[in-house]
């Protein structure tokens, strides 16, 4: 191995690969900083996507760099060889890896894909006009549960998801990983203001239904057959009043037992399952 | 203020309190031990419950420990004063609250309590004969979704959570703030044999229906008024061939796109409440 400056060299498949093998490296720097900061993410329009799967559902036009972990080189070879035989890749050492993962036990692989962005225009015109699907949210906070919420809208065939400008950032590594790939399949948009939006929806005959505390219709109750929004609030404060104003319709899911509300993507399932179900019957 | 090793003492409301300062203090260590690993947690038969919700709503017979930040204590006993009346507490410096506790922003309370023993009978005995609601879980890994499927569980009134032993531990601190005080009131047990207390189960007429990807009855045309279970499998690897062979149906979420799977939670919960669903229609 011919070593220089963060740099060696080790032969693998009959080509000479260059690895990062040096922690200050720029390019690590800056991969570390998109993985932890939204700004970051935001500036050099990329977010990362980290794991196998993330990797393998990656549209490729979209790809704009592959690195894969020196001990996981083989293993990672072996379960996405033809995808990454399209494209080029850089291989890191295990400790570069580690600081440029989001993970405390990476896959060994992580691809910078550029951002999306769609606008609510694009949402609308998507699928079965009068039986549309959405998903409305209000300044979520929790990136799990956020993922969560992309990965079931793509279950149910919504059209797109409609976030306020406070929701926590998509891009998040630990959004992104819940998604379980959905972020490339489900549009979504941010919107500053989220009661203008609601009215768009309304506009084109959606029916807005919030899941609410003072909720008087029972979920099951309501015809989600026609195009369909579920207005869902922050995890500790719920929807602000005067976004729930705006919804046609409160919607109560009953809960036994001293529970006073759900997780907020347990929530967003049961309405999303309902609608679909109700779409299916 | 009187110093002496690793204590202060502040006069608090006419009464002195002495403050642990000391981040190496016994009581501290072993805290951070409890938050930190499951195996003291089983040796010393507690576990530590953080934040205002989950102390306001402990057993206050099982509290065996409160714990409160210097700079939270003013806020804390306005919030929860009448609680606190009845029992003593010792407060921290914030240093030391920092290392008790699990969280990055926390709180400023936490409560060491007294762990659950339930068995299976117990399970079996509580609630409408004829009319019991289960859920089974194998070899779930995941804290956060275990918590919320307790949340869930509770708010459909089911009867008690069942898991192999190899599920993630229910004490996990994250496990315990997404149950957001239902671990308080679901009875759960872990069992050695999960394919066992399978047969335990249909023994007394509950049928097991297990969510499997190879499911071919549709989980909305199955009659669940009865008593029931839901068998949930594993994150990554879904439920073990031998399991899903001991359930008496294997249930299909019907799934559109590309996904390959749900979320556990989002599973359990889509099942849970089209089950309440159909007993409360």
């Amino acid at each position: 191995m011919i070593w220089s400056a963060g740099f060696c060299l080790p032969v693998i498949r009959d080509r000479e690969v260059y690895m990062i093998t040096s922690l200050s490296n720029k390019t690590v720097k800056e991969i570390a900083a998109l993985s932890q900061k939204g700004k970051e993410r935001h500036k050099k329009d990329v977010f990362v996507a980290e794991g196998i799967k993330m990797f393998q559902e990656a549209p490729l036009e979209r790809v704009c760099g592959v690195y894969v972990s020196c001990s996981a080189e083989q293993e990672i070879l072996k379960l996405c060889g033809e995808k990454l035989a399209g494209i080029s890749y850089e291989v890191v050492s295990d400790d570069v890896f580690a600081k440029m993962s989001d993970t405390k036990t990476p896959q060994g692989i992580l691809c910078l894909v550029k951002q999306f962005h769609y606008d609510l225009t694009f949402l609308m015109e998507r699928g079965i006009k009068k039986q549309l699907l959405f998903v409305v949210l209000e300044d979520m906070q929790d990136p799990g549960n956020l993922g969560t919420i992309f990965r079931t809208a793509e279950a149910v065939g919504a059209n797109g998801i409609i976030m306020s400008s406070r929701t926590v950032d998509v891009y998040n590594p630990k959004t992104i990983r819940s998604t379980m790939g959905s972020i490339y399949r489900v549009p979504f948009v941010y919107v500053d203001d989220l009661s203008a939006a609601i009215k768009v929806l309304q506009a084109e005959d959606v029916c807005v239904y919030a899941a609410h505390l003072n909720g008087h219709v029972f979920y099951e109750a309501a015809d989600y057959r026609k195009s369909t929004a579920f207005l869902i609030g922050n995890e500790g404060n719920g929807l602000r009043k005067e976004t729930a104003a705006c919804a046609d319709a409160l919607l109560k899911i009953p809960m036994e037992g001293r529970v006073e509300s759900l997780n907020a993507a347990v929530a967003s399932s049961v309405l999303l399952y309902e609608a679909y179900r109700q779409r299916r019957v």
